[in-house]
């Protein structure tokens, strides 16, 4: 994320603990997934949440997010504008327009 | 995440598609945990990854991330800074510091 | 899984509770993917894992694939042994011997 | 699994192709998480799924964790069974009848 505040507070939050010795992109990948199922965990059984559970599992995800980008060296943003640019591609507005459907399948 | 040029070029990606119909806080919470699973994939069998695949599965995950969080209405950054708060408070510099222990096994 | 008695006793379990109106194959595809979040947290560190989690972990996974399979009326036995036939022609022995590469890439 | 022939097809399998080597419990761990998000995005936009697509997903789910079952020598089944008694402790009929509340909600 953009916020260069959130970020060193993380990376100030981190380097106090000392944990950066623990956040190798494998072990954020696997704790990204981890909290990736807390969130999910929500809407086990329907689509009605708790709205402040929601918000805190999506914040854990997000932290791990900022941390491997972070970790691996480039700017959230930057990789999601990129993507969003080969997105574009894959689903012309003309063929996606109303359709979940994958590109593949387009 | 902060960076509202970023948000705003995914709303516009999305309402060209007309595919805000499809991101009930459900289905995005899904479609994060999926990105989530191909994002480790990238880890399967071991900590050597090809860095470009993990940066497209990384934008995938914040893609969606920055999506639940415009449509449960929060800011990706102040969620993220009062989790930060919260943990601040499970795990304290002096007994957390350089150990990876979960705040109940503290 | 091929064991009757297993299976007879989760559906029994649950029938008691009457849980069935719960799981849906949707519901219960989240569950698999909640459960196996949770069996990666015991390794969310390092290789080093408590067993007798692990343990605990892995059978809510195979209890939720069976609920799966029920739900959708196949054998678990079958369908594993379908898929391995697939796989054997995606892996021949003598491209993928000692190799962790994806079909795709060999 | 208890049908003792899908275990030994699995592992003489595997055996043929020398993977055992990759399959470390953490990585059968990461593998699981991997496939159960691809039985997910058979859900991702709906409760409609494609069920030949759900099943195959289903099997790769079950594979793996007859894989990990092996690799750390604990029988499925029984596992499964242990389990099933812990959570009777859990939800007891009374308390749990027709409500998907968790346990420490009841």
């Amino acid at each position: 994320m953009s916020d260069y505040s959130v970020r060193d507070e993380i990376a100030a939050f981190m380097a106090e603990r000392n944990w950066a010795q623990f956040h190798t992109p494998e072990n954020l990948a696997k704790s990204i997934a981890i909290e990736a199922g807390e969130l999910l965990e929500c809407f086990q059984w329907g689509a009605d949440a708790d709205t402040e559970r929601v918000q805190g599992e999506l914040a854990d995800v997000l932290t791990y997010c900022l941390l491997l980008a972070a970790r691996i060296g480039v700017d959230p943003d930057q990789i999601v504008r990129e993507k969003l640019a080969v997105t574009r591609q894959k689903y012309p507005v003309d063929k996606s327009r109303g359709r979940s459907t994958k590109y593949d399948k387009l």
